[in-house]
């Protein structure tokens, strides 16, 4: 892993970008950390939405909160031809870009994206910053729909807030994940927070239910708020903050 | 209203028996409140559940972390027929007493229940110690069978936590308060919170979700948690509470 920049400060919040180098393959991503941090702090893996990228809006004021209420570090990276790794960038509808719909065609963009998150975890624990028994997962839509294979393969994950995706729906018809998800929902089994938009358009809710159903821990609960895919609300955003930082205590 | 019995304090909650008045009827009833108050405290009205009574004991450890930790007052009644109005007892299976299977059979029942509320409501706001403006309801199962119509018609109830009932399942069919709620529902206006037990044997959780959906609350969110009826997560029952602490503050 090479640090690719300089740390720019922001109340308290060390940013710093960094490349993971595996198989050839770069990826790049950027971690925020306390500024103050004496030891090993908790660490996050934020898992960003579809077409957009590791240091989008939301993600960032999420990134930077952990870093500031809990003292927990988060770490995103670009999920594979999203972002720095292109050609995906925002659209109107991120289920309709062509280069979206051929990421879901490809038979390993699962295996891929699961190593390499666990070339960027290993690479992040190596570095001593992180307190290797307190690292969790935040990802929802897309950020589950890579993240929840990853979740269920990494047993370093102690907690995870996953989401806003299910088998039904437009997007689950075109994500094409159901099966892969079928086969790796059972294998989640650190605790979970699970959160559904009642109103979703992109996942119908009855099959976000299903997948919640289907997610093999025990220690599983589940939020629904009212409101559209992209309507995640202060609330419910901070319910995932703090179920995190409260495992990872 | 009579108090009818002298407080009795335990670290810092002071109980006290009551009883209300109504058209030459008795509601037995108890008050949980801050020993140390000075001004006009919120109150949360608590509804027990079926074949329970107005002083069990889950309602009596949440009614004390209500005082306790919030500043919160709580009251309870007995619900029509039950505890010291009788003949209703704890029974293994509440939806199987005869008694119990009867109240839902009487046309009255819930519009008794909303006036008994009401006249306990009223009662409780002019001793003065409350604040009129911050007042909510607590129900589960029972709670809500009976606690909805009240909710829904009764504007002073500023937030709810309803839940563990719905329009399916062995109690739903037993309880035959469905087509009650469903005319209700869309007149429960405040904010809820609405807790769903995701293995629930007595109200299928698809029946459960239909009630959320139905409520008329735009602000409103669902808890599911694992665990059948009687399993209320120790994490589900504080959100409870915050939840009210909140949005009574």
């Amino acid at each position: 892993m090479d640090w690719t920049g300089l740390a720019a400060s922001s109340m308290g919040v060390a940013e710093r970008p960094f490349a993971v180098h595996r198989d050839g393959d770069t990826i790049p991503g950027i971690l925020w950390a306390p500024e103050d941090a004496t030891g090993a702090v908790p660490l996050v893996l934020l898992g960003h939405g579809g077409s957009s990228e590791k240091r989008n809006e939301a993600g960032l004021a999420l990134a930077r909160r952990f870093v500031r209420r809990h003292g927990i570090a988060v770490a995103a990276i670009d999920a594979i031809d999203h972002g720095e790794r292109g050609p995906i960038r925002p659209v109107e509808d991120p289920a309709g870009h062509p280069d979206y719909i051929a990421l879901w065609k490809r038979p390993d963009t699962f295996d891929r994206m699961n190593a390499d998150w666990k070339a960027t975890l290993d690479d992040l624990l190596a570095t001593g910053l992180f307190d290797a028994k307190r690292v969790g997962y935040w990802g929802l839509s897309m950020g589950t729909m890579l993240g929840l294979p990853f979740v269920a393969s990494e047993p370093r994950i102690r907690a995870a807030v996953l989401g806003l995706c299910g088998f039904a729906g437009p997007s689950a018809v075109r994500g094409r994940f159901g099966p892969r998800h079928r086969i790796d929902a059972p294998n989640v089994t650190c605790p979970v927070l699970f959160m559904v938009q009642w109103d979703d358009e992109r996942f119908d809710r009855d099959g976000a239910f299903e997948l919640f159903g289907a997610l093999g821990a025990k220690d599983k609960r589940m939020h629904v708020h009212p409101g559209l895919h992209g309507e995640l609300s202060v609330e419910a955003s901070t319910a995932t903050r703090e179920f995190l930082a409260e495992r990872l205590a």
